[in-house]
């Protein structure tokens, strides 16, 4: 009895092919001896003694024969193995001969995250984070290499080749004969799942007549609609480049890891299916969007230009201008009235070992501002991100006034290198609270590099974190204050005022559509001072909230004295500030933009800004006032709430976060 | 200057209430002294040295007051701090005083995991996996007080005081004077997330007339149209008892956690909102599903009765009985002849340290034996769950034949204590495959516990795990051995017979429906031989993931001789046994009821049944083989499709296991 099978064998990399040939032994054999060419290598189990190799070894039910290849064949069947079977006696029953053909496939990317495709990591078909960490990254390829065009992952082919740098390259490398055996095939293959997040193109080496058309360049080779798809075996180690581009960021639903798989199909017969002998697998996670705080670069400054803010904008423009930033001024052509620059935009980036650039989170509050991020932002490496919300769901509070982010913090020994998101929500003991709306919550929560905070900002009528709380750089501590409004601060300084004799100084001096009010009428006032006992309990709140998760102490916080009062609307009491709130303020490093808040005069000078800058100054800050009383204050808003910021990202990279 | 407030102050428990007095220092202050009565503690900040507390005590900027009370009051504003302001000449501004009230609050759960709901486990609010994790638990309340109605989760009363068992108590004690001071008040209050997986009832303790009334003596108080809702402050460690109730089991969208908060808000004044000064919180986690391995002790054996199947029914009932088990059948006005009592429910568990009971999960499959499990199985304390799946997504892989669950494993050194489930899904290399729906998978994926395996079942007409796959107990190695259907096992029997003379025996002897046939006849039939390779290679695939996946080696599996037959369906070709699939079978304890395969004999016996015997024997397993040929094999299932077995939970406590 001889029987012989072709068959190809994958050594080398991950996989090195067993079979039991044993399982074929001709009924009755008891002995067997193996022979084999020099890069075939075999072991028995149960494991016998080197001796036994030599003469027939006793073949029992649980006998067991492994076989590998030292390396890939250079032809076709150009190894043989053969296993002789023996009865009781000795006498040979068959022979089973294997002609082998050996190759090499590894599916490669950049696991080690040192941005160059190494050959085959160990650790690339799983994904851990720090920075002991593996597994390769995706962006989302949400920048467009052609303004007003569409996002790059949302058309289905590559525009301009300088799109490959926003994709992660994956190499499939390929060892063997010129080519696979009659029948064999390679295919990649995803999930439906991982097609709703990743998407990917192959290049094409071929030397056509249309290699100028990127369609036909750079196919795109799986997708949803595609999930599985042959591809090419190339002798050698090719360099067969596939790009893989993030078609979504992770969210609710969807924890950012996506696997890539290679088989090596084996045909059986006619008519039959083939099934897989070899997989290969690489697990990729797509990158989270990351906020910038305070405490980092500013690289653009951004602010609306309206009919009325002419003096806001000439102090802010000297300001800017002054701490050595650029300004950009978004046209009223563009913002149609809409000033409100820090509420339509939150800017941050993504960021691989092959590629970073900024993104811009586009908020659904979308009032005169809605097409300023996507007309005016977007563009090649300026990536733009939104969420759809049911309009109904859309308040106040999912303005990005209400979105920020603290410094890296260590918190009872928890490292968050990269700070912590900082929402405002409805205290959950309101009946009917106003809060973020849910997908952009979930959208924040599932980036998890920046673990949010949600505060209580529904007490005040804009419901914004910004109007009770900022971040200032500190030369020591944490490198960093939190600034957080204060009533009682306010309350403490005008009584040391009148106290001081300066009773009558009057709030608001200076300001043409007030009337001034002195010290002591505003100390006289019961109701505004229920009010701010009122304010100052909400923040009290919010501060010892801040205090536990961001990992603070009293000496981490500095109180700014600031009054606000209560209105009623919509039968609901909320708050808003009785003066400039100056801790609405524009950071751009050591120098701060404060909306000025007009305060009483003493000597001359605003004793409001002469406390702040007191409070301030002792850090190395320095503090510019600005007027923004008309323009924005009496709109219910200030200076950061009519600027924002693009700051450069940071050195620490995210992948190597300990989760 | 006299300022007098009063305040309460929460102590002992997690927080101790602080406040900075000194916030309202009077202006030009520059010392401070303090008196206060015996249960009033405080210390300042930055720390002054003991004897600096004797005389006024220099006054700065940073200088913080924080204060505290040793115990709860007896009485409202039993307690009083007074501070007392100095000029520069130490010349006295002014005094403040403070009326203050100390309660202690603690929200409490079994956070220890024993049984008991301990006082204020510092641990409540955060919930760890593990020997030294902690966190409460709570059930899906998934069965029924009573049979015939809705489970006991879909109405929002309380049917029977013996559904308390179910739910996961929840302890509000309290400390302080007789009432809280005027204004204040108690509330709780859950996400509206989290209100989308709980709801909790109250005990109400008033012995009203309508006390017999279940509705009035536990009122619903929490939910999703009822997110927060005052609670009473009752005096005394008053055992306020909540029943807190899972609605949901953890899914996709929801990890299994839950948090509960209770809140003490303080009035400010009329017309303005109350503000929180004080939070607790405790957070739960839903029990997952849990499903039982073949290695588990079986408790009730489930077949079917139908016009057919009296030999099948006879023999099963002779073997449920000597194995010692309970055999209920499920008679036909309740089948209505769908007899694969398999495929319709998969029994589990759900488990807690204060209750457990089974829960069975119910196919989308809704084949005949659609209302067996809600009206059979669904009663008090034995629970029920399914998905929703689009009927149209709904296939041949969502009978449960295709869901089954591994014993304990270790897996490079991860421990899977109770297993891992294994589902059969189609290989992703084919363009159309069948796949699990969806709903199912993520249901299954996210109970956490017990990690899924997919494997490739596919490429079998019905497509269900069973068919070639089992576990046994075993009293060596990991405690089991994994079976698998072999058609090389079946080959090397077939022709061993042949050798030994025996090639005119025939398969199908005494089946009255077939054609007896040879062996030597099947050795010669080359396409069967080529179907048989495609079969042998599918399951090698799945032996190589089952290796990987759970950790086995070569010896922990045992190949039973099986052949395959390939038939073409819908254009696809997929594969059937040949002869009763012996590896589907019936495990109770080492009792093992197998299809009765009809194989060739030999010496008057069959020599698959010998070779069966021969393999599983030596194990300590006893084999009964069953004729299930006509009522099930021709209908193309066998044993193991046609019966369920609900098992005894596992010791081990899923909270332990570390994740």
């Amino acid at each position: 009895t001889t029987s012989n099978t072709g068959i190809v064998l994958t050594t080398g990399y991950r996989l090195s092919f067993v079979c039991s040939v044993l399982r074929s032994a001709p009924p009755c054999s008891k002995f067997f001896s193996v022979k084999h060419t020099a890069d075939v290598q075999y072991s028995i189990n149960p494991p016998r003694s080197e001796a036994d190799h030599l003469s027939p070894i006793p073949l029992n039910d649980d006998t067991v024969l492994l076989f590998s290849m030292k390396k890939a064949s250079e032809e076709e069947n150009d190894n043989k193995l053969s296993v002789r079977y023996y009865g009781t006696d000795k006498k040979m029953l068959g022979t089973a001969v294997l002609h082998l053909t050996a190759v090499e496939i590894s599916l490669d990317v950049d696991a080690d995250r040192d941005g160059i495709v190494e050959k085959n990591n160990p650790n690339k078909g799983c994904w851990k984070w720090g920075p002991d960490g593996h597994g390769a990254i995706i962006l989302v390829n949400c920048d467009s290499e052609r303004r007003w065009r569409k996002l790059d992952h949302e058309q289905d082919f590559i525009d301009r080749e300088s799109d490959l740098k926003d994709m992660t390259t994956m190499v499939l490398r390929t060892k063997g004969p010129a080519k696979l055996p009659e029948g064999y095939k390679l295919t990649m293959h995803i999930s439906q799942g991982d097609a709703e997040s990743i998407r990917f193109e192959i290049l094409q080496q071929t030397k056509q007549a249309d290699q100028d058309s990127l369609r036909s360049k750079y196919p795109l080779i799986l997708q949803s609609a595609c999930l599985s798809a042959e591809v090419l075996y190339r002798r050698g180690f090719a360099e067969n480049k596939f790009y893989v581009e993030g078609i979504r960021f992770p969210d609710k639903d969807f924890d950012g890891l996506v696997t890539i798989n290679l088989s090596l199909l084996e045909p059986i017969g006619p008519g039959i299916p083939e099934t897989p002998i070899f997989t290969d697998k690489v697990v990729l996670r797509i990158a989270p969007w990351i906020m910038t705080p305070n405490t980092l670069t500013p690289k653009e400054v951004f602010v609306c230009s309206t009919t009325d803010n002419y003096t806001f904008l000439k102090e802010i423009r000297s300001f800017v201008a002054k701490s050595g930033h650029n300004l950009k001024i978004c046209h009223e052509y563009m913002n149609r009235g809409d000033r409100w620059m820090q509420d339509e935009v939150e800017f941050g980036y993504i960021d691989s070992p092959h590629q970073r650039f900024p993104v811009v989170l586009d908020s659904p509050r979308d009032r005169g501002l809605v097409d300023f991020p996507y007309e005016k932002l977007l563009g090649p490496d300026f990536g733009y991100v939104t969420k759809k919300a049911q309009k109904e769901d859309v308040n106040s509070l999912d303005s990005f006034g209400n979105l920020e982010v603290s410094p890296p913090v260590t918190v009872n020994g928890k490292k968050y290198p990269l700070g912590r998101i900082i929402i405002g929500v409805a205290f959950p003991t309101a009946a009917q609270g106003r809060n973020m709306t849910q997908v952009i919550q979930d959208f924040l929560w599932a980036q998890k590099v920046q673990e949010p905070i949600a505060l209580f900002s529904d007490w005040l009528c804009i419901g914004h974190v910004d109007e009770f709380m900022t971040f200032v750089p500190a030369p020591d501590k944490n490198g960093f204050r939190l600034l957080l409004a204060s009533p009682d601060a306010g309350y403490k300084l005008f009584k040391s005022l009148s106290k001081q004799g300066h009773g009558n100084a009057t709030l608001f001096d200076g300001v043409e559509t007030e009337t001034p009010r002195p010290v002591d009428d505003i100390l006289n006032d019961e109701e505004l001072q229920d009010h701010n006992n009122y304010v100052q309990s909400c923040i009290d709140w919010n501060r010892d909230v801040l205090k536990r998760e961001l990992g603070l102490d009293e000496g981490d916080i500095i109180d700014l004295p600031i009054l606000f009062k209560l209105v009623k609307e919509d039968e609901e009491v909320r708050a808003l500030a009785y003066y400039p709130d100056v801790v609405n303020m524009l950071v751009l490093g050591k120098n701060l933009g404060i909306p000025k808040p007009f305060g009483p005069k003493v000597n001359g000078r605003c004793a409001i800004e002469a406390e702040v800058c007191s409070l301030l100054e002792p850090l190395g800050l320095s503090c510019t006032f600005i007027d923004n009383f008309a323009s924005y204050h009496q709109l219910l808003g200030e200076v950061h709430c009519g600027s924002n910021v693009r700051r450069e990202p940071f050195d620490f990279k995210w992948w190597n976060m300990e989760m």
